[in-house]
């Protein structure tokens, strides 16, 4: 395998650790009193008769003889790559070693998939070396199996008790930890000794609350579409002629959006959330960006740079009432619907089988939109919305709002998609750290015994030796929520919070920013320069915790 | 203007200058013979009456009183930006200091427009300082308009000889730097002591030659791409389900999509001048790529990464000339053409109406790749090949090509383009101090009374202390060609040679790469770490020169 210059060296690098678990022969657990989920708390504690309610786990000086018990350890790294998985997978196996010699650690591959196919591959320290502060998730693979069927859960206790494991890391979003859960609950039920402990992961920083502070690889993602942002914003300026409309991953919520313009201080920026908070319409929204243009052709400024979250078309009233129309009429219709092939056909009989309203939201989309909510269902029936050009959708609305206004303004849209590029990159130092503390704390957890747990750092707006690591359990997080017609426990999704500081901040200055040359230019990450440079948490964070 | 931590930091790199131009008291040039283009030496002696023929421009030790003269400097910014432009401007305004205090420099705004609109600003030292190894050509802005008629010419003496300029500067690509020549002639024959320095700039690296290296901006681009199409595999072999087709820019060569396969060794990478040298058909291509997806399939490796130049479809003779015949035909029978309106029909009237050969190549191609064939006319009524789809297109032919040959291979592509996120980045170390050495090369030659000579260093594959810094004639790098219909004076572009070591390296390679999991994976551009991450000269540079 070649390595490049930058890999050679991001493998030396050493991660510093919380000085409150440095050191495992001073560590013990604190438990706080019995916790309670915000919501839903019977349903819950119906269904976690084991493992609901538990305390959360406070890492504290003092001494505990489990921390060098031998442990046969299993871990997954589940859904989307983030960047650090590799790390936490470092900090777990370092942490191993140090508690003793004996320990194990095993990694299933391709996420839970590979529990319940049983495969796995023993990791050694050659392996993890090889890994130390990488991009991605190829030391095991990934995978998005979710253990749901009475059966699975069998298999997978079959598997893992085959293997004698006593303990397992499940690394993954809000899904792969509510399975976590599910997975603790159902160990604990069957007599198994068998504890899970859960890391945040995920890139669109959506499993977020008031005990994660942030999920592992969404700094690196969003400094790396900062970068190529702030790189746009700077041709921008050159060439003078071009709007740049930039869409970034993120479906169910707007963090990196929302970051990635407090790091980059764009023309404009769409937040889903407030599009749904206000209940705002296609033509209100391609009003506001209009009025953007307009004013700043006034001004001589032929262009600016529009970043659009991934998932926008679902947040926006009008149109998710569309697709659900839509989703009904191409299920039921579907050998009448599928007669039809010219576009100008298929586009009266939908008019004619939906409602009035989102007929009307349907005959105002520009036509590539349309014909992409008319293709491309999922198995389930359902429009796939991340095939869906949003960014030409926005450009596409706005340009047809300038004509409907009679104005002539030069205005040349150019697109963009970030998305795979930000999941893999080296992880930051910010991520590298976070995760190998992460991994570390999830050893300590399981040697002291605590499942149905998820490692939790704080303070992460601090230098890392002043993070104070612990465990909270999985089920104060979760509520009820329906999917696929049945109610199911799950970990919430955070949102941008309209009322939260960083889209406050955002709110405070975006008038600044549409009408000024305001642009600011983060550049490529870095890893070895000065501590201001290399080693700051995202501006989300900063905001949220100072 | 906000600054990012990282921008604030750049602005105070300081370049190293080659010593041997370092000390302006102790330099001189010396006159090697008088030189002559490669071709059309009667066209271009006679084109070119008071500049063709000049000799080398060498810059050695020893004294010359010229480089204290007072000089007035003009520079245009020309084309499209690329990433160290602001330091050739900085390399020229230190120059310019150290020469005399008196010495002034002007910017016209947006390139060779900014001269005939006599738009311009001083370039002061703050402005300077401002923009130190910084990205992008927004100090004074970049533009596409040449210098053509006679009026236009008239235009531009008068303007430069009312600002009293004796020198101007013009950072450009083989167009611009051809414009600079014919200034250079027009202002001799016509008496003006102004002399004309050309700087090579061009992020698709097709400006070079026996005396050009490189050009500028090549370096960070690729650079970038690389970043992002490694970051891009780490996700494949961490998710291994998806084919990424990545376009890259670089429509009339493939320098880029070359240097970044040697930098990131993908799975295939299409070069476009091999296409075009083997004649390779489109169903060659396809069938060589289905090859390896198949062959890779069978190892269970059902992902991989092929890199595409931007202007590979002009490259594959048949699809050439089918573009020229449908370029001729929506010329003639515009208006006939313009009452079909549904794609089948449009496809069978153009069928009709084009040679059999041609048009049993538009029946073979994908249908989305047809429409924009059929769509996108520029104002010379030709196809905009930059709008077409180009990765769409080779994922298509794959997928139709494993169809034909009944396997059932799992096949999921992706898609992605590469182009302005790379042409402003903050410049490499090797672009800040590459363009700072060009800049103050510029000075020299201009003060020193050298005209219609491009600026050029060699040796750049060692120390920057090292390189020597020149002016070599530009028309010995000449030739005559046709565009729209005249022979012009145009510097040849240089385009992938198929016998030159870069290709021959990856032609070495790349049955390795395409069977095994061999990627590289560069990372994000570093400034500040150890020389062997941060000061490397691209691939390319390293296999030609050494």
């Amino acid at each position: 395998m070649s390595l490049s210059a930058l890999h050679k060296y991001r493998l030396q690098y050493k991660p510093v650790l919380p000085k409150h678990i440095a050191d495992i022969d001073n560590i013990t657990i604190e438990e706080g009193a019995k916790t309670q989920s915000a919501v839903n708390q019977k349903e819950l504690s119906e269904l976690f008769k084991h493992t609901y309610g538990l305390p959360i786990c406070n890492i504290v000086a003092g001494k505990n003889a489990d921390i060098h018990r031998v442990i046969r350890c299993g871990f997954i790294l589940s859904g989307g790559p983030a960047a650090g998985g590799h790390n936490v997978v470092a900090g777990l196996f370092d942490g191993l070693m140090k508690g003793n010699k004996e320990n194990k650690l095993y990694g299933f591959r391709c996420g839970a998939g590979g529990i319940l196919s049983n495969d796995y591959i023993e990791i050694t320290a050659e392996l993890v070396d090889k890994h130390r502060n990488t991009g991605g998730f190829d030391l095991v693979g990934s995978g998005r199996t979710k253990i749901e069927t009475e059966e699975q859960f069998a298999t997978a206790f079959e598997h893992i008790t085959a293997l004698k494991l006593n303990a397992m890391v499940v690394v993954g979003g809000d899904d792969s930890n509510t399975n976590a859960a599910l997975l603790a609950e159902y160990f604990a039920a069957h007599g198994s000794d068998c504890v899970f402990v859960g890391v945040p992961k995920t890139i669109d920083g959506d499993l977020k609350n008031q005990y994660i502070e942030t999920s592992f690889g969404f700094d690196t993602a969003c400094k790396t579409y900062s970068e190529l942002i702030g790189n746009i914003q700077r041709d921008a300026i050159s060439s003078r002629k071009y709007w740049h409309f930039i869409k970034v991953m993120g479906r169910s919520a707007s963090h990196i959006a929302l970051e990635a313009a407090l790091e980059t201080q764009p023309t404009y920026c769409i937040i889903s959330e407030e599009v749904e908070d206000k209940k705002m319409t296609v033509s209100q929204i391609a009003s506001e960006i209009a009025d953007i243009v307009i004013e700043r052709h006034k001004k001589g400024l032929n262009f600016g740079v529009v970043l659009i979250p991934e998932g926008l078309v679902e947040f926006i009233p009008e149109v998710k009432a569309l697709i659900k129309e839509l989703n009904n009429l191409l299920a039921h219709k579907k050998e009448e619907y599928s007669k039809i092939t010219e576009f100008s056909a298929q586009k009266a009989f939908v008019c004619e089988n939906i409602s009035e309203s989102c007929a009307a939201t349907f005959k105002n989309l520009p036509d590539n939109i349309a014909k992409q909510l008319l293709l491309d269902r999922d198995p389930h029936g359902n429009v796939n919305v991340s095939a869906i050009e949003t960014e030409s959708f926005v450009s596409g609305i706005v340009k047809a709002e300038i004509v409907k206004r009679g104005i002539k303004v030069p205005f040349t849209p150019v697109h963009h998609f970030f998305g795979y590029e930000g999941r893999c990159a080296f992880p930051s130092n910010f991520d590298s750290t976070y995760c190998y503390a992460l991994g570390y704390t999830a050893f300590i957890l399981l040697a002291l015994k605590k499942t149905g747990q998820i490692c939790c750092i704080s303070g992460l707006q601090k230098p890392a030796e002043e993070w104070i690591c612990g465990g909270v359990p999985l089920t104060i997080m979760m509520n009820m929520e329906q999917r696929n017609g049945e109610m199911k426990p799950v970990i919430k999704k955070a949102l941008v919070e309209i009322e939260g500081k960083p889209f406050k901040f955002y709110q405070s200055k975006r008038a600044q920013w549409a009408s000024a040359e305001d642009f600011v230019f983060p550049g490529a990450i870095q890893y070895f320069g000065p501590s201001e440079v290399c080693d700051q948490p995202t501006k989300t964070l900063l905001l949220e915790q100072n």
